[in-house]
């Protein structure tokens, strides 16, 4: 048997297969190059971010987040959508106005670059000062569980460099960043010092959220040092191992206050009650403004039903765009949407969320469970043909993202993949700015999203 | 039947057909993890990146140029390499100590930002001042000969944003830049200018190479405008079709200069006649410091040998590196060592070029001729699941590079094809510098063409 011949074969026998499941008629590939051409061009979305980023970091419970959500509202009026803004208590907790660490003996004076992790308390104003054990996990801590009582834990973790994926270095780093000062505390630690996760070693701080104290134990400073400046604590430790270090936190948790899901949709013109999600989130770290993770993602989510509307594209099913109150420390807008959407029994053929960065689209992940998995895989790759135009290579079962996840009645959680090289450089960091935003892996992004929503909405999945 | 059924027992009649081609063992998937990790995590070309650059820009005929080759040879014998510096003599052109235009009627004074192109002509010392003609594109330009006489022809043709691949925007609009003045001076123009081929729209001027002069005709000065100049003088020519423009370019062309490629191998243990060659260009515009143009892509095929080195890889084949001398004004370098090697009979299994930026890998490309094109598709399709783990995601018939092209005692020219948004932000302009490269981007393309590189060397093509 040849092999020319047994693929031409196979071909013959896959076709019909496949398409009396794909329904991917032709007219779908121009109005993808439509889409991909009128956001690649126009590149909307990509200036509303520089308006939104110039309000500058949107972390819950500020100022700042309201003029956010203001802003949202009017640039959805101003597309000739409606907004509903649904409420939703979010947490409030604020940097201060300072925080410090110095090293203090031996020879005074060697300040080191950190930055509070999200929910951490302050010190006293004076700091405290405290000699440092540093261990590289938790399973180091335990064995050495007995040096730690009122030593500051130094978790020297980083995101492992040498693996092609930065999102699996960060999920095994992670872990030192929620739990560290609830592992520590155990022992008796007077607080917490993490390698900042990143993938650029540079020495800018990433902060991000620690779990909430566990009751039983006090409450320890916890904070994330500077890449390069872990590395000089690192040497510093070995010439010094009884080095004694002051921090100063000026961070404190208020009362959580009231914000808002920012909700807008297009109407299905065949079936208005089957939804179509795409969202992101609003809310951002107080450090950079939030570009990438994820004013990004939601402009992107924005542009989709205005690019429908430029493209005078009617779908057949309600496209919906949510946009996401208090994803990174707390998760509230994406439980608010979910009870109120369940409770309702709104149907949801698929929601989808763009939370990994503006960079150039690889794919698309999904989760779904056993009733849907097979029939949604098999939806997702008949799609696929008309998603490569726009940089997506493949779809597999996966994570589809942490705002949509709690949403029950739906047929697929859908996240979005872009490349994902230079995420962790800006995470949660003054790096994550306007400016380190591509506008054209963006808008490519935003068209690859658009596209899946539109198949989505005409095919059902 | 059943499409589960089905897709297995494809699966189960395809596993064999493919593996009898393939011969992929399953050792070769950790010695691709071994190879990611420590270009990853070691980053050795992206810090001779650094030194390179720091040398500057690298034009042919210049002085950094002979100081880079002689930084190469360096750089390989620290390897442990030996390195053969083969002859080449290369175009010389110099930009010169100055270049502007400014529009002097209506209102004098108001600056434009060029870059003249390569091999232009300079101007008289007090510039040539001449009203302005603008076109789309040469169909515009034989419409309007008539009006051409005298005047400067302002070749007004975008890199076309709207398009998913900006490597077609660039074919679509070089032709401008290449031809635009011998097509404008055959209707007597008096100079030309065209709108910079960039995606990224800022006023940084992108120059590169303009084709020879026809001897039939005068020789007229030829640059490239910023972005947004373009955009200004296209409003102002609106306004003020008569609009009078002084161009000064100082440029000129000095007689050819000696140079080299640097050619270094490692020797294959079985076959030490069959040749796996990896190579890129050592020379750059005078503009940025070609950090992507082409630093990058030689320090990754450099980095590959040193790979095999470091990670004690004994290749079957012969792994040869070259850095071609004069790419961007001549192609020089790439005729001399084809020429060499056809006329010795080198017989090459494959090279692979690394030109198009050092961002995230996306794929390979390749063009084969009619003897060796199944072939070489079906093996290398059989190493893409290898390939994957650097971020590989297809191989398909396309371009290998100019550089390897010349090479025709070959079975695959083969052509790294990286992500390709951001290349035209950066291409032949200041914007191509070290700080404009991202480490995990290059470094996880050496891994990727270390990894094809020993799968060619051990499996053949």
């Amino acid at each position: 048997l040849n092999i020319i011949t047994l693929r031409l074969f196979l071909l013959l026998i896959l076709i019909p297969v496949f398409s009396s499941h794909a329904q991917i008629k032709t007219e779908y590939y121009s109005i993808a190059d439509s889409i991909i051409s009128h956001s690649l061009s126009e590149q909307k979305g990509y200036s509303w971010l520089s308006e939104l980023c110039s309000i500058g970091p949107r972390l819950s419970g500020s100022e700042n987040l309201n003029k956010a959500v203001e802003w949202s509202r009017k640039k959805i009026e101003s597309l000739g959508l409606e907004a509903w803004l649904q409420p939703v208590m979010v947490p409030h907790w604020e940097r201060g106005r300072f925080e410090s660490a110095e090293i203090v003996s031996p020879g005074a004076g060697k300040k080191l670059v950190i930055a509070a992790l999200g929910g951490s308390v302050n010190t006293p104003a004076e700091g405290i000062t405290a000699g440092i054990i540093e261990v590289k996990n938790f399973v180091e801590l335990e064995k050495r569980k007995d040096e730690v009582k009122g030593k500051i834990v130094f978790f020297n973790h980083p995101l492992n460099p040498s693996w092609t994926s930065p999102f699996e270095g960060y999920e095994d780093a992670v872990q030192f960043r929620s739990r560290g000062a609830m592992e520590a505390i155990k022992y008796g630690a007077a607080g917490v010092l993490i390698r900042s996760i990143t993938s650029r070693h540079d020495n800018v701080p990433h902060t991000g959220a620690m779990r909430k104290y566990d009751p039983a134990y006090a409450k320890i400073p916890d904070a994330a040092l500077g890449y390069k400046d872990a590395d000089y604590l690192e040497a510093e430790l070995k010439k010094n191992p009884s080095l004694q270090i002051n921090i100063k936190l000026d961070c404190m948790t208020f009362p959580d206050v009231l914000s808002y899901n920012i909700i807008t949709e297009i109407k299905g013109s065949k079936y208005p009650d089957e939804i179509v999600l795409v969202g992101g989130h609003i809310d951002s770290w107080d450090k950079g403004t939030g570009a990438h993770d994820d004013g990004a993602g939601i402009m992107q989510c924005l542009e989709v039903l205005d690019l429908f509307k430029r493209l005078n594209i009617k779908p057949s099913r309600t496209i919906r765009c949510v946009i996401f109150a208090n994803e990174e420390n707390g998760v509230r807008g994406a439980q608010a949407y979910a009870k109120y959407s369940d409770s309702l029994s709104v149907k949801h053929i698929a929601a989808i969320e763009s939370d990994r960065g503006a960079f150039t689209p690889r794919a698309f992940e999904f989760d779904a469970d056993s009733i849907h998995k097979s029939k949604v895989l098999e939806g997702l790759n008949a799609m696929l043909p008309v998603l490569k135009k726009a940089g997506i290579e493949w779809v597999k079962e996966g994570d589809g993202g942490v705002d949509i996840s709690f949403i029950n009645n739906v047929n697929a959680h859908i996240g979005y993949v872009p490349d994902e090289q230079r995420y962790f450089d800006v995470h949660h960091s003054d790096n994550d700015v306007y400016e380190a935003v591509n506008p054209r892996e963006m808008q490519l992004g935003t068209a690859a999203i658009a596209i899946i929503t539109y198949l989505i909405s005409e095919n059902g999945l």
